[in-house]
Formats: structure tokens, sequence, C-alpha cells
């Protein structure tokens, strides 16, 4: 099972790419390019030289004892028998848990690994002149050399290969394979793609498996005429759904839970993703304290200076945030409202085309606009850290989205109670849209990569005079694929930002009208047990391995799906009223109704204010982490050795057996 | 700063209570008393006996060096210096953390080794027969002494002791101590009282310091007339009600998790206490991972072990509880709302003095018999942790004073909206109810401890004929003291149950009804300060040393507190509707009404179906657990004495300075 760094058939898993020179002239000295292999190769990794149509590639492969040696320096750390997190010794490896493919380090450990090779190719002898073609470069003492020629321009790209054996295998029992509508290979996926990945699949797997509940309901109300039941069955379907939605995401958290137990994620609920978030931020709560220790270490005013910190990064969020919902509602509402207007208004099918038309193209581009100032605000947020920037941005995002897509909506359904044209408008948007997106979403990526494929021969041809049949690698191939990456912003957030918006979007349009249209979660469940293969095919086929990312949970999309569960039922009570009063004749007072919108938003501001207050002080939290860290490391070495002694008297015992 | 155990002046920290036999006469053989008092010498501990009146009483008290032998042999788990909980050792007592007041066990650590010496003292030699005036008692081998005279009833009861300097220390800088309005010396009351009661008294202090902005707001709102503001002014009052009470509880959890890291708890937030309460309950999570063993591991039918346990385990409580909410509403709910129909139809003040007194005689007997019905209900869920218990009993008796406190208030708002009855009856219940319920609780021990004390002088001066005039020891005087106890149940909750219910109970009182009568607040401020003096008292002066209990935040009632918050958002509303419509003149059409309902009743199920459902399987958590404990113990020793030796080297350090 042991695959990667296997000496005899090495599995190269990083490129890197830099330019082709056409003739090999012989300039006295070092080319830059030989000299970059030839560290590469002193450290220890297998180096292939690939020669491309345009590009030159390094791929590299490293065998396990290497990727060892890198992990220790590091500090890696990784679980181990007794369950407990401790840095990574080569000596001690008996005593940690190898992955569930039978490997020892994961793929995102495996990544940090060769990125902690490839950037320590330092230049520790004496300053080198490199050449390259005509231009010379400087490699001077302590200098990265990657770096250096990345800074140079000279490597063009670092980026993560696919393994082929592994790709094909899953290709076959994942993408292609049809028949087990939403069962996945989640640990091979996880081996491959990394947890967050895994998690996103294992998600819409469960969501697709619970969603045929409310589909077959919602198919049974379509079809069968209950007479005069039918006003109490809607209200039935309506209470079984919220009590549905409410079970699958508490039977989520477990599952969740459950997973990060499988692939040894050591993690409490709850706590537990702010608990990882943490560690990573470290280096930047330990600034404070190292401070207070130059002061003489005062306690109290080291609390003071954390609580300021603290506040301050909150306040900083919250007026962002509030600027997000200021402008969404002073610029984007309107802007809705008035295209839903003109579209109840409108007679002309063909005006109605036009306008739609118009319609779309602006709000791509306003999206853009609004995408872009997200993550500029984001990144004025002092946390450092990735996933919870990451959150931060989807938060704000996803309120431009559910503006855009369900305001239409709601003014069709409340000002007009026009419950055909609110229907009309659903399928639409569930047919057209998802089934569009579903193949924007795979032919532009395949587009995109054809064209790039289809430039660099015909540039080729002309090189060579129209007489090019020579071969294609398919690290070149690779190369030329789109990375996974969200539509939004390269920075924070990588592909699956836009396949969760696309599931949260459509979770919301079927729940928040699910009387309106009942039928809508058949619709849905088809889509997404297409979803499944399409995202597969996608990553399999269509792009770039992605790089992995470290988190294990769906973050912030879980609190999105709570909201829009509490956004459903006051949605769906109002859809009620709109279906059961057609007449317009229920009538409500001007005070009470006053009232009633108090009582909605006091209950609102209820929720959202336990959230804005953290349960727990900055300072309280960094003590607690200190201290685990701190216990942690003091007793690595022992409790290593006792462990991996363990394993092994307890293998041979296996094998005496 | 270290008093306790010291060998100059020991601290007798536990009596025994065992008969008076009124003249020694020589029998041949062991005296069981005298045997008592020889092995608790042998353990180490010093015994004093005191000749009471009517009992004979032993005073014990334990050296450190005793203490720590327990703990050790007990492998109590203490914080150290790196912040990790390790068993502790008396050889590296260096590394571990002292209490605040200096000493290095609290108090619920003294007591648990206290427990520890006393019943261990075991017959390791041969059977003795021992005397006991003219009983005799076989002393069989591994058999605990004290235990076995315990179940002959020769050994009356065992009962914590009050340190008498400490408590006139605590009474003066606390009890008597009016001037510090809501300031407690929290620390002290910590190491003297255990964390649970210090938990108590500084929720009441912060409670009451937070009441002050509405107290204040509400005595404005009182004496200024706004004239045509006066209808906007209480909504204003209303929203930044809600506001303060949902801050409030955020900054006390705030509070609460600074408190466990000020008092060397490791405990997650919200994890926590599930966490903890899992720590405890280890032996019977331990049943079905060794029954495992047995049968060959296999991890997947494991898991299905911890299932099964775990949703058998759950469906019992619902059920319990399923049946207390059916029996409150179809038993409790028509009584009160007959007594509340009654006062409101019955005209002649005699009769609805009458009706009052026949009230509350039959309350006070059917909260008896509910309470004791969900004491029984709580007994056969499987949950064996005590806190676990305890938080499910709060929740089923806290049903029971929810509907008889106000159901008969929401008869006057709602279906009479006799705002005028409501403010009367609102005044009633506040003074009456609390400036009596806060005589009642510190006047009946009081009371029941004078009538105590004067019965055991007369019976001595009838033995003595007349003539009585020794001295009545102190021990003894603590013995006739009533303990620390609920009034619904003895075992599973002790006063603190009363004093929160109370609280509560107030709490819910003044934000249901906040729009009727927001002087409320006010008087809510008032009671509260006197409450934490008259508690403290209470708990100083009049009663026995309470048993502490390991738990350090409010636990279930803070979810109870949460629950009213929410309930008043709603009731408020009413009220607000009660009062802006005298006529009766606005008006709802019956299906929007119950659309209303259904939407309400939605929200609610969101809220608490999230809670029936826990988010990390059985079988993960004990895994988890497993783990933790697992490396702790291995890793114990070195780590001591790694610690152990840095604190030395750092305590020289500082001397040679």
């Amino acid at each position: 099972m042991e695959r990667h760094g296997v000496e005899e058939d090495p599995v190269f898993e990083i490129g890197i790419v830099v330019p082709k020179r056409d003739d090999k002239q012989e300039i006295d000295g070092h080319d830059c390019i030989e000299v970059l292999v030839e560290e590469f190769r002193k450290m220890g990794l297998i180096v292939e030289r690939v020669i491309g149509l345009q590009n030159e590639f390094l791929k590299l492969a490293a065998p396990i004892k290497i990727l060892g040696k890198a992990a220790a320096e590091l500090q890696l750390k990784k679980q181990t028998h007794i369950g407990v997190d401790l840095q990574f010794e080569w000596d001690e490896i008996e005593a940690f848990i190898r992955q569930p493919d039978g490997s020892l380090f994961s793929w995102h450990e495996r990544l940090l690994c060769y990125r902690h090779i490839l950037y320590g190719t330092v230049n520790a002898d004496k300053p080198i002149m490199l050449n390259f073609d005509s231009e010379k470069v400087y490699w001077e003492l302590g200098e990265s050399l990657l770096r250096k020629l990345e800074s140079e321009g000279i490597v063009k790209e670092v980026f993560p290969l696919h393994d082929d054996t592994m790709r094909k295998q899953l290709l076959r029992s994942w993408a292609l394979n049809w028949w087990d509508f939403t069962k996945q290979p989640i640990d091979e996926i996880c081996s491959y793609y990394g947890m967050k990945i895994a998690t996103y699949f294992t998600f819409l797997g469960m969501y697709t498996r619970w969603l045929l509940f409310p589909a077959a309901f919602g198919l049974i109300l379509h079809l069968i005429d209950f007479g005069s039941l039918q006003l109490l069955v809607l209200p039935v379907f309506f209470v079984s759904l919220v009590m549905w939605a409410v079970l699958f995401f508490q039977f989520w958290k477990r599952k969740n839970s459950a997973l990060l137990a499988r692939w040894q994620v050591n993690q409490a609920p709850g706590a537990g993703r702010e608990f990882k978030a943490f560690e990573l931020e470290w280096s930047w709560y330990q600034c404070p304290s190292e401070l207070m220790k130059k002061q003489g270490s005062d306690k109290i005013t080291e609390k003071e200076v954390y609580q300021r910190e603290e506040w301050f990064g909150r306040f900083m969020r919250y007026r962002n945030d509030f600027v997000v919902i200021l402008s969404i509602i002073c610029l984007q509402l309107p802007f809705e409202l008035a295209y839903a207007h003109l579209y109840e208004v409108i007679r002309s099918d063909l005006l109605k085309f036009g306008l739609t038309v118009v319609y779309l193209l602006a709000i791509q581009y306003f999206t853009k606009i609004g995408g872009k100032m997200a993550v500029k605000l984001v990144k004025r947020e002092t946390s450092k850290n990735v996933e919870y920037r990451a959150d931060s941005l989807v938060y704000k995002v996803f309120g431009l989205y559910f503006m855009q897509s369900y305001v239409g909506l709601f003014y069709h359904a409340l000002l007009h109670r026009n419950i055909m044209n609110l229907r009309q408008v659903l399928i639409q948007r569930l047919i057209f849209s998802e089934v569009l997106e579903n193949l924007l979403e795979n032919s532009i990526p395949y587009l995109k990569y054809s064209f790039k494929k289809y430039r660099a021969v015909r540039i080729k041809r002309k090189g060579e005079k129209g007489s090019f049949t020579g071969k294609f690698p398919r690290v070149e191939k690779e190369y030329l694929k789109p990375a996974y990456s969200a539509s939004i912003s390269q920075e924070l957030e990588d592909g699956l930002f836009d396949d969760f918006l696309e599931l949260a979007l459509q979770f919301g349009m079927i729940m928040m009208f699910a009387c309106a249209f009942p039928l809508a979660f058949t619709f849905a469940t088809l889509n997404n047990i297409t979803e499944i293969r399409t995202d597969a095919l996608k990553l399999l086929v269509m792009l770039r391995r992605p790089i992995p990312r470290r988190d294990a949970t769906i973050g912030a999309w879980l609190n999105i799906f709570q909201f829009l569960i509490v956004m459903s039922i006051c949605s769906n009570c109002v859809l009620l009223v709109c279906l059961y009063d057609r007449e317009g004749e229920w009538n409500i007072s001007p005070g009470l109704a006053a009232i009633l919108l108090m009582e909605h938003g006091l209950l609102l501001i209820k929720f959202l204010f336990s959230h804005i207050v953290p349960e727990e002080p900055a300072w309280v939290r960094a003590n607690r982490m200190k201290n685990a860290t701190h216990a942690q490391n003091m007793c690595s070495k022992e409790l290593l050795r006792t462990i991996s002694g363990g394993q092994k008297m307890f293998k041979e015992l296996e094998k005496n057996e």
C-alpha cells in the first residue's frame, strides 16, 4: 500500500514550469536550471526533466524518508496511536497512525513537506552567478534558490501534479460509477484531494440521500389530489419539512464529527473549529505575550492587551459587516426590485427576454464588484488565519447572492401575490440555472483548456513550419488546465466556494418557497445526483489537482444553512397566507402588524447577538492553547518512544502468532 | 498561608457523630469507638473526642502529608504549572498549582481525600469482635470499619465541619459587609465553599450589577410623564431590555470561562461541561468497550453498542420529559386556570383571601408530589453522572414552577386584558413572595435549629434534674443545624437549587411582564442586593457547611434563562397589544392567527430540535476521552518530574536574587 516514494516507481507529485530554451548554447558558468535540478537532487528528491511544446517541466518526487525528514524539521504534529497529536520524529515512525490508504502522510502533509524542501534550497556555501540564456542571476548567501528564480520570473509556476494511477482508479470507482447514486469512495477522495473536498462530497451525498424524503412527499403532493383535505396537506408538508431540515443538520454535525474521528483530526465539537483555527494563528497571538515579557510579566496588563486586541478585531469585523449590509440594501435592493417590477409590468415577451439578458449581464458585473469589495474588507480584518478569513468572506458574499437570488421571488410572492408567476420563475431558475450552471461549470474549463492546447500546437506548428507530429507531454497538458478556483477571489477561497454557494442557493430556493412549489425537491434531488458525478468529473478530468486544505468541516456554510431554515419558516408562513387568502380578504390592524414585526426583529436580534459576543475571552483561550502546546512539546519524545515501542512489540506478537 | 494540616493548630474539618454512653463500664474486649479512633490515628489523622449533651463527637483533622498520600492513592488529577491536569504525586508537589489562598488542595479535593481515608479503615489483620454497650459487632476481614458502624447505626453521621477562623473572617468581609453592594470576596468563598457556590454568588453579584441599568430605566419610565411620546417609550424600553438580557448572558458566559481559568479548571467552552461530565461517568462508558474486548475487538460492533446505549438513554429521557410536560398540562394547568378565574370572578375580599390561602396550601402539596415524581423519573434515566442528573431534574421541576408562577399572570393579562389587575398581582408577588421568602428562608433554619437546641437542653436538664449549666460544645451546635438542601430532593441537588429557582422565577417575572410594570426591575435590584447578604448569612451562620460540588457553571439554569428571554419577547408583544388596544378594536383574521401560531411553534421546534440530537456521537466522545486519559496517564510521571524540577530551579533562582 505504501505507494508514495518507493524507489522503483516514483510518483511525481510536484511540477515546476521553466521556460524552454530553443537551442542549448554552451555558456561558461552555471546554468540556473541545471543548478536547481542539482540542488533538488542533493536534497534527495527524484527529478525528471520533461521538455514540452512551450515550456520545460521539472517533475519532482520524494522518497518517504526525505518527506519524513522534512516533517520532523517542520515539527509537524501528527496523531499517534494513543490519539494525541505529537511532533513527528522519523525514528519513532511506528507511533503514528497511518492514513486509511496505508501511507504515512496525508496529501496535505506531503505538500507541506514538499514546500519545505523546495524552498529550503538555500545557498550555504558562497554566492554564485547563475546564467539563464543571456540573463545573469546572482544567487546570494542564505537565499532560497526557488524563491529567487520565482521572483526573477524564470520559474513560472510550482503546482501539484495528478497521480495518474490513482486518478484513473477514482475515475472508475467514483466519477463514472453512476449506479451508486449517492455513494462515494470518501476515504479515497480524502487521501487524493484532502479533507476539505472530501467533506464537501460527503455533505453533498448525505444531503442528496436525505432529500429523497421531501422529494417523494413533494411528488405525492403534486400528483395526488387530496380533495377537501388539500388545505390541510400543505401545512403538514411544511411542518414535516422544517423538522426534516433541522434533523438533517443535526445529523450532519454528528456525521462530521465521526468523519473527524475517522480522519484522525483531534477536534472537540463546537469549540473545535475555533480551537484549531487558533492553533494556526498562534504566531499572531504570541506577539502581545512576548511584548509583555519585556515589560516584566504582569498578568493583568497582558490580559488587557489581549482584550484590547480582541475587541478591536471584532469591532473592525462588525464595521465591515455593517458596510456590506448597508451597501447591499442601498445599492442592490433597489436594482433587484426595479428588475422584478419591470418584469411584472412588461407585457411583450421579447422585451422581457431582452430585459433578462441585460439584467443577467448587469448582475455578473455587480457581483464581481461586490466580491472584490468583500475581499478588500476581509483583508483589512486583523485575523491572519486562513479558514477564519475564508468564513468571513463567505458571510459577506452570501449576503450579495441572497439578495440577488431571492428578492425578485419575494417580490412576486408578496407584493403581487402572484403564485403562478412565482412558480414559473422558480421552475425557470431551477431548471435553467441549475442545468445551465452544471453545463457551464464543466464546459468552460474544458473549452479554456482546449483553446490553450490548440494555441500551443499551432504555435509549435508555425515554428516547425506545419509539420508538428511530436508528443504532447502529459505534464504540459496538466499545466494548461485551469486551477480549481473560486469565481470571486483566488486568494481566500478555492472552487469549493462556488460549489457550496450553488448548494446553499438551491437549498434556500427549495426551502423558502416550499409551499408554493413542492415539486422543487424532486428537481433538486435529480440535479444533485448528477451534480455529484459532474463535480467529480470536473475535479478529475477538467482541472489541475487542487491544493488541499486542512479544514474538515463545512465552516461558515453550516451557519448559512441554519439561517436559511429560520428564514424558510417565516417565508413559508407568508406564502401560506397568500395561498389561502386569494381574495385578499384577511386583514390585520396596522398596530398589530407593527408589533409582530418588532417581535420578529427581536427574535432575530436574540440569535444574532448570541453570536456577536464570543463566549470565551481571547486571553483564556490563549492560556489554554499555550498550556496544551507546552505539555505536548514537553513530553513528546518520551511518549513517542513508549508508543512506538509498544506498537513494535504488538506487531512482533502478531507475526509470531 | 498553609493553614490546613499544620501540626501546631489542626483545623478540624470532619465531624463524626456517635451515641453518648452514660457511664463507662469496663467491658472486656474492644470498645468499637476506641478501635475506630485508634484506626484513624493509625492512618495519621488527628482525632479529638468531644462529649456533647446528647452525642459524642469525633473531630478529625489531617496533616497535609496524609491528604497528599490519599490524593496519590485516589489518582486525583490536579492542574500543573504547565496547565495540564496530571495525577497527583506527593514527591512532585512543586509541579502542581496551588489554590488562590495558598493551600495545595481545594476544599472539594480535601473532602475527597478525607472520604478515601475514612472509609479506607479496612481490617487487614484478623476478624475482631467489637463491643458497643451491650451489642456486639463483628468486624470482618477486608471490611471498612466506618461503613460497618454506619450500617449498624452506631455512627450516626459524618459531616463536614465549619472552620471557625475562616468563617468569622468571611462573616466580616462578606456577609456583614453591607456597603460593598454587589462586591464579594469570590476567591475566599470558593476556597471555603467550593466552586459551585462561589459561581452562584458571582452570578448573583453580576446579575444585580447589570440590573441597575433596567432598574434606572424603569424608574424613569415610572416617574416621568413623556406626554405624547409615551406610546413610543414603552417599545424602546422593551427593545433595549431584550438586548440587555442577551448581552448579559453572553458576558456571563465570558465571565464564567474566566472564572474557570482562574480556578484552574481545564475546560473547553461549550463542549466543556459535557466533557467533564463525561470524565466522571467514565466507568459507565467503559463497560461496553470492555464487553467488546472479550468478543474480539471489532470496531464496528463497539460503535453499535455505544450508539444503542446513547439512543436508548436519550429515548428514556425524552419519554420522561414528555410525561412531565403532559402531566403539567393536563393536571396543573386546569387547576391554575381555575384559581385565576375564581380570583377574577369573586367580588368579596374576604373570600379572595380565603381562596388564596387554600390555593397556597394546595400548591405546596402539589409541588411536593411533582418534585417526587420528577426525582423518580430522573432516577430511572441511565446517566449516572451527578451533575447531568441534577440538570435533568432542574428542567423537569422548573416546568412545574413555571406553570405555577406565570399561568395566573398570563390569564389576567390575556383573557381579561386587565392590566391593572396584572400590575397588582405582580406587586403582590414581587414584594410579598420575595420578601417573605427571604425571611422564611432564613428564619426557618434558625427556628429549627433553636428548637433542636432547646429540646437538647431540656432533655439534658431533665436527666440532671433541672440543674444544667454545662457547656454546649460548638461541634454539637453545628450538628443540630440543618443541612443546605433543596426543598425538592435531598439526593440530587443541594440548596443551590432553591436559590437559583428563586432567581430564575424572579427573572421570568420581571422580564415577561416588563411592559406592564417597568418598576419591577427596581424592586428586583433592591431584593437582590439584600439577597446577596442574607444568602451569605444563611450559609455562614444558619446552616452546616455544605458538601462542595465540583461543577463551576450554572448548568441547566443558563438554558432556562435563555428560554425565559425568548418567552419574554413573545409575552411582551402580547402585552403591548393589550396596552395599546384598550378598546379591543384591533383584529386579526382567524386564518392569519392560525398561521402565526404555526410559525411560532415551528421556530420553537427549530431551537428545541437542535438540542435534542447531540452533535457528537457517544462513540466519538468515548474515543476522544479514552485517548486523552491514556496520554495523560502515560506521560504523567516524566512530565511531573520535569515540571517540578523547573519550579524548584525557578524558586532557587528567585531566592538567590
